[in-house]
């Protein structure tokens, strides 16, 4: 295979940055988007060359061209769509989280591993050059046996009370971006969790029913212990900080800026925020997981990032939310559900 | 009072260091010093213009030129020497912690109160200048209402194995100066602690019957919450960073190194490692926190690091203990047991 | 006009780098490219979608639905294809030299004013996002005003033996840079150089009669001073610094590097060394520029970087080697001999 | 020898200081102190224990018991009181520059070499651990063959009129210390000056007939060059940097400052200003230098700053001057004047 072809099915906000970064990589062309509304989509999609513009979903599944389709449709579709794309031998990319529950993850996970495609989950961060120094670091041994690994996460604001109604919850739709960090930086599985959860934010945060700040310890499987801090709103920027701590030495990740520069006045001296959100923050990151996807399926290898990775987030997720409306620690058994 | 003539119980590492910080100190006389051997110390007491040397503590008590004095011995002793010296109407700087036992730290607090003198515990990461600017900045209402804390502590290396065994355990002897952190900066009582513990350092300390490295997540009597990691071996040094995150911003406190020399070679960018241990990077610390005690004694105003502090600090170290022989987070009640 | 169409004059290593960068751009269509060879550039100009690939580029001048040339040949070549380029009323971006000799410089540029077109020269650090924070600092009176301006530019390894044969010596192929840096931050004119060169890192590039190693100070119109250091071989990477210090405070833009990642070890904290060279470090400023062109020529408004710009930083360059070669300070007059 | 007893003649601000850090040295004894008005000075030495307070300095010279004095007067006795002071055998410390001409300096230095005593001359800013960190770094070879050396030096606010019109100026009471900082870090001799200076801060400073804000460039004998940048005047602390750039490195020494906090809000990430001038950032350099004096006078070895570095400090400093008057650079011979 020279050229992937793809469909994209649901052009939001992250279904059209994965077009315009699709587009940067020579080998990759883009056939078709679908949506489930496309009249305001017409210009856009003639403007990146898109032939096909649909409704339909289906249809992508149905062109022999498509070898790969994105998912950036809402989540309780994921399950679903994953399942029929295998069917019809699509390589799949599909944004997290793949469902809400377990057994329709391992259920759609299933039919990936018989069909034999590929599936890669997008925990963009994965990519992120920083973090992944940190791994490398780690898997080096860089720092030794790692003992503590440190996760701090904060949005620079909430999301509407629309989106954290329907989001799952602070653990699922924005913890689960760090617990999958911290298998993929320890290399290690979690087995055991307990939270800590309030409303420090914004009271109606609360009356949706879910929390906006939170403190998770976690235990691994190597037997080293982890702390993950979240918050939904960070005044001065997107916090994202990864730090291991191990018997040699300790890696840590701070957080990256607009500019290095500093300015010293009688006042005190004085530097850029954090960059403000995620498309800023982890824009090579969006490039990076979709370039490696791309390459991985040209040239028939396992993507980095599989359903597997997909499933223990959300499980440890789960395992999360139970702790915090129970107030003890929750273990988490690993059973191999699936290979992928 | 013009100065102020000082007793010394206990010649140890730590005592030796307090004398020399309070001979730079003009208003302050150290008239004698007591050690249950004094042999070894004669040549070193002439040296420091000190006249007394004694093995009977109580010639110090006995002293009516002797102001106050500082309780340098072993913590087992501590209770029965600050009731002696209240009696004695002497004030006291007592090292941490009180005593390894909440009802001997009360009975001791309630005789300093009952004879009215002062009693300085010595935390005195209080008075290192970085955390000193994160309480001010928490007190001036910088960072709005506080979130998140958080507090890395980490020893480059583990003390002795006979150490272990007598210090009262990581929660008592290690983490018990974070839990006084946690409560200075935040200006809020701890009302819950969740540990997690294990050995992952050396398997003595966890033959000995302690652990080597935690991770305690906290909930103040604010709603707030926070998180302390502790490691007996960060081998690149003494790692002491505090943060403080909140409604208007964060405020972090690094680690101190002995240059601003940054070399950049082929193979990196190399700057200094942190500070070796507390006596390099609290040398400030403890030179601050015997002159605060000293010119508050000397003006008759209430020192800044109580008895009730030392005592708050024990009841959430031996929370934490509880919480990790337990699984389950553990709560504390605040009712005022002593107004010192 | 909605749509901005190009030519391209010279393929080598920074043309094709336009190329790339002006592809990501919705309203730029590349044409045509020349150069005096092409056959090695079929492939690759059908990758990138452009029609028209010729060995000469009055082809381009020629073709009326061109808008404007991107000059990227030799430096021997810029000011002959300038004044063919502006009389076929194109619009101009052509890479930095203009020319060897202000004479040139001007004539070209007279003919550029004569025929109304723009001309942009690729001083492509004005576009770094941390030199314009300190530029616009300055332009908005946060430093005050300034007193001293220090640029520190190194590059990470000299260019061949042949490039300096030809290049014009490291005051006009390397410090023109930092000439453009000068004006463009400080938003005055420099009027004396006194330049202080010598071989240090390669006699061969001593015995090709350039130097490898150079410090010149400036004095600016508005009394203010200034200092520019370079080197031809910074073993760690590409080093580029500037400060400008003033009466209310200084802002220094410091290197980038690759991650924010640090590690401490026993043997120190070590963090990435800067970024190696000019494609890595000036991969914005590089789009950065040629999206500012094509925005100014398809709302026809001046862009922002003139022949003038280009002719005075040739004369601080000249006045900069007179300077070397006599010992002494050389004056620069301002007349102003083109209004550019 | 024990103790090293000494006579400080000058009880300023430099003098008490010199006090005090000597004060903290246990082989240290100050038996007097001498200086033109001592009235105001009783209750002072009294406090300090320094038994002998005299408006005659001689009367220390003629004491048996004191084997080295502080010369901390006005600068224009320096030179006088070298020589009697080593006509009587003293060991000297004194305290920059030496004189303001170097007929003076050297005949004082003939007669320090004559009598075989010792001479030490106050370039505090030796024993400061940073830049002390980058002369150990370029000795032991870490950046390779220098090439250029950067300093920075610039004052927190101007000094008084009355000061500037007796100080010898610019070069000679502010920059001198960058020339030792030079010759110090480079280990090689200046061998040409050619400076630029003007007048930024203060029109009152350029009335009393000195500038205020200078640039310097320097040739060292070793054939690299170097620069230093001078202000008066820099609203945000006090400016020390130093960076030596070689063939296989760069060793950079960046300011100090208070604490290592950081606060981030909406409006910045913000740090502590440098420390705020000589004093607080050279703490330890004060006590460093005279430890260093007082170790090896008693050792019997050689002191580590002496007075031919005092001298070529000087001759740099009349040479910049020169060259500043001039417009020219201006050379600098390297006879061995004197060997001490």
């Amino acid at each position: 295979m020279n050229t992937v072809t793809l469909g994209i099915i649901g052009a939001g906000r992250i279904g059209r940055l994965h077009v315009d970064n699709l587009l940067t990589i020579p080998q990759v062309k883009i056939k078709a988007v679908s949506d489930v509304v496309v009249d305001h989509l017409q210009e856009w999609a003639a403007s990146k060359g898109i032939s096909i513009l649909t409704t339909n979903y289906q249809d992508l599944l149905a062109d022999p061209e498509i070898d790969a389709v994105f998912i950036c449709s809402p989540t309780s579709t994921h399950a679903q769509i994953i399942q029929e794309a295998a069917r019809a031998k699509k390589h799949i990319f599909c944004e997290k989280p793949v469902s809400f529950s377990a057994e329709q993850t391992i259920e759609a996970l299933r039919v990936v591993v018989e069909e034999d495609v590929q599936l890669q989950v997008g925990f963009n961060r994965r990519f992120d050059p920083n973090f992944k120094k940190v791994r490398d670091l780690v898997q080096q041994g860089e720092v030794g046996q790692p003992h503590i690994l440190k996760i701090t996460s904060r949005d620079p604001q909430p999301p509407s009370i629309d989106y954290i109604l329907t989001s799952g919850g602070l653990f699922m739709d924005m913890m689960i971006h760090d617990f999958d960090m911290a298998r993929y930086v320890m290399n290690s599985e979690v087995v055991e969790v307990s939270a800590q959860g309030t409303v420090l934010v914004d009271p109606a945060i609360g009356e949706a029913g879910d929390i906006d700040t939170a403190i998770v310890t976690l235990k691994f499987a190597n037997g080293s212990l982890g702390v993950i801090d979240n918050s939904r709103q960070a005044v001065y920027g997107y916090d994202q900080r990864v730090e291991v701590f191990g018997e040699k030495g300790v890696a840590v990740a701070d957080n990256c800026r607009p500019t290095t520069v500093e300015v010293s006045t009688v006042d005190g001296t004085v530097k850029d925020k954090p960059l403000y959100f995620f498309l800023e923050r982890y824009t090579q990151a969006y490039i990076a997981e979709v370039t490696q996807f791309s390459k991985m399926i040209l040239a028939g290898e396992k993507v980095l990032c599989t359903g597997n990775d997909g499933l223990q987030a959300e499980r440890i997720a789960k395992a999360a939310r139970e702790s915090f409306l129970t107030g003890r620690p929750v273990k988490i058994e690993h059973e191999t559900v699936i290979s992928q």
